[in-house]
């Protein structure tokens, strides 16, 4: 828990924004979506599949990592795709699919929200809204996130710094919504061997600048499946206070990011590995 | 050590050079530095000051690290600095302060040469010659220690890819010499908070591609030192073979790197806290 | 106007989308904004202050930068800043404003919009809407946009890619609004001397991959006012169709972005240049 | 000339190092390689091919580019090569090669030396020693250049700082020679469409910061033969003192980057076009 273990004086080259900063706070913001805890000595993963394709694919996914130890269903129903031919999500349908599988699973829901006009519906289904990584900085969705009373997940933009991150978390804790997580999912580098370059420096920093919890996207911060462990392990390792995976009943044949879910099966050999790299920090995996 | 534990078929876009690859040798290559092994079950620890400063700098640091778990001790002589007018290391005296209190710890010695005129004289008193990461793109400088017979410690680029960084390693092992251990240290980004932003997916990604050992700088990683256990931690965590930390038995005073070496009781701190993370995925420290 | 001056097969890494390539459409389409026409021999300069202020400081810019050869009056009502406490801007008193000075001076008005919710009002007064770079990849808007029947400067974003770039365009081509007009304005690097590093090769790069006009903002691109005139003469030697560019009658005392403005004096003598040069590529300054 | 035409106080974060800083030395430094002045109103042209492959290919290239306009015949003996396994030059055989067609041109010759040992070697052949991007950082080679009298061209490192480049230069200048070019070829940003990002901002950052002559080079700094032409000019309008640019009688059967490579019909047309732009800004181009 202590991520600043030598007490040496915190200089970075800017000013923290009030509302986010420990000092302005020096206890870790608890959030609290739909009963589950973030920012507690428990360790909170959340999973599912990048986009809801099915009523199958979702539900078939839920029940399994629910089985073993996911304590939030991700899904995305509406979604920002880089080419407008793609597949851009099931909608509304997809919210309804979410909110009938947490209800048997008892598992709590984030889900993506894109636009100002959005906000109200998705927050009628979910329990989190994400914003995500390409919205960072839509000024006008923070604020309406923050005008709404659900917690939200904030994702850091892949070319934004821990300064631009903490003044996107500020939008909205100044709205009057301090129930924030912070999501760090690998930004944008010269390599090109890994689709991001996760940066798991951002957890101490982050931890020690801000109240929030921080949590990590290893599917995103590498693109890359068989990396997803390895970069789970080291995020707990790191201080982080949960984890955000895709996982998928069959990769290979998702609609969305299949190339980095992990499968039910791999899913479930790294939840044992995590149980124990956590216990080395003196945490413990939330189940 | 099962760094791609889905067995998934690894797809990069580009050719790993033949020598390096795991492909054309599948077991890891155990380096040998002055009977200390690096790329079996155990995690080497090499620690020392950034620059050999004086003989009571060096002998109560080397004294310390030793005593807490380190395996090899570090020290540069020859200092590479962005300005021509900042200190630029003690020189051959330097290398003569290393070999003794190398031969009273037991420490094997890892220093960095600069220099293709320099790689003799170096490496009649290291135990290992490091190439730092501006030279490594340094062609005849790779060439000169691939000729000489002693391991090579190869740190990555700050702006070199993965595949530029196994080219790099390939002119080493093409001269001859396959005693070469992979160094992570931080790569540049856009992000300023940190001096270098520590890629530590480098590690799976590298130890799946190459079977060369793979240790991590999260001193110069990070270039800050609150940050350096939390990211000593996340390595291991992550799968690498080894560490190698800047420890200063007086950072404040330090005259070169001071922000990020640790004191020495930061670092017996941190060793203890290595031990229970290594041991969570299956390895221990080698003492 | 030839861009690719060799005649040589142009490959790149991916695929440009259908509706904004040149294959699709070999001549450059004209952009018409209030009756100025981008994308023809004419190089046209959008100049004003970067937010509205007041009356005197957005009337006085505008009257001076129109004597002086600007086209088309840039100014912003909604303000995208990365503090909530920073200056968010006028909002629709500044769209009057704006209104009011562009029938005087006869230039139509481009400012941006940064809220699905917002584009019918801004469209209601603004001859261009500008898609912001933080809002590149801001589907829902991009969308909205190109339902919308005016003209679209489309900024790219900071982090982003030509394939991004040339992927948000064709979102807004897909909604049948071909009035696209593509600005580079500076991409996030490791150099921190400048604001951010102003990328002219995505000129020729632009043009030979599509069909839409392509300007340049030296003003974000460098960040400083100083190199505003270097790097303006420079994108019209590399073959761009207009600049825009930030002006203000006060430059120390602006509300936001001062350091980069240039004086009216000073944008006077830029135009002078840029006449020059617009010559020597067989093009002129629309006037 | 005047690059920073608004009179404006210049700010950088940083302490320009006294040698190379314009506040030493006002004026612009002239450096004389082989009897071609750079620096002084005209603007300089090196062209050649990228290696020295053939006594054919480098005579009938430099006869072509010298009748067309060029000054100073580049071409590399000693190639800095990714991988071990790629062409690695002539060596001294293309030394003595260069050597020649100067005599019979009246160009001098600039080639790149890589190792502190080739330094006296290759300036017993070469007028000017170019350091190329990744030695830039190679301080005992700085070092034993500064110590030659012979004109130096530092290339920067494809991801250095202004900072770093001007203090290498420092390095140079610190061992009495003054006689250096500063050359810009392109940085690494996270842009795969070029082969690096040319970041045209340094030419007015580095002539208003330091008293060295500045010049580009568009072959490497885009990596693509098309576009050298649209960058070349650019650097022309934004006040480079000269060009260094690859040329090859075949660009198709290049051994070595025959992708970014000018034709000779191409470079006799793209010196047509740069006189008409170097007029355009008060310059010539050296003939």
């Amino acid at each position: 828990m202590e991520v600043n273990p030598c007490n040496i004086p915190v200089k970075v080259g800017f000013t923290v924004p009030m509302r986010v900063s420990r000092k302005t706070k020096p206890e870790t913001t608890i959030v609290n979506v739909g009963g589950v805890e973030f920012g507690g000595t428990g360790i909170v993963v959340i999973a599912g599949p990048c986009a809801v394709e099915s009523r199958e694919q979702l539900f078939d996914t839920a029940r399994s990592v629910r089985k073993n130890g996911a304590r939030v269903l991700r899904g995305g129903a509406f979604k920002p795709r880089s080419s407008p031919y793609n597949f851009q999500g099931l909608g509304e349908e997809g919210l309804k699919l979410l909110v009938e599988i947490s209800k048997e699973t008892g598992m709590p829901v984030v889900t993506e929200v894109m636009d100002t006009r959005q906000v109200e519906l998705v927050a009628s289904y979910a329990d989190m809204l994400q914003v995500g990584s390409r919205n960072m900085q839509n000024y006008p969705l923070l604020k309406e996130v923050g005008a709404c009373r659900k917690p939200v997940l904030l994702k850091r933009g892949m070319m934004s710094t821990i300064e631009e991150f903490l003044n996107a978390a500020e939008y909205i804790l100044n709205m009057g919504n301090d129930q924030v997580i912070l999501c760090e999912r690998g930004i944008r580098t010269f390599e090109t061997a890994t689709r991001n370059t996760i940066d798991l420096s951002a957890v101490p920093m982050l931890k020690t600048l801000c109240h929030l919890p921080v949590i990590i996207d290893p599917s995103h911060g590498t693109g890359i499946r068989w990396m997803v462990p390895s970069m789970a392990k080291a995020a707990v390792a790191a201080g982080a206070d949960g984890l955000i995976m895709e996982v998928h009943y069959q990769p290979e044949t998702a609609l969305c990011d299949g190339h980095q879910s992990l499968s039910l099966d791999e899913f479930d050999r790294l939840m044992t590995e995590l149980k124990r790299v956590s216990l080395a920090v003196d945490r413990e995996i939330s189940v």
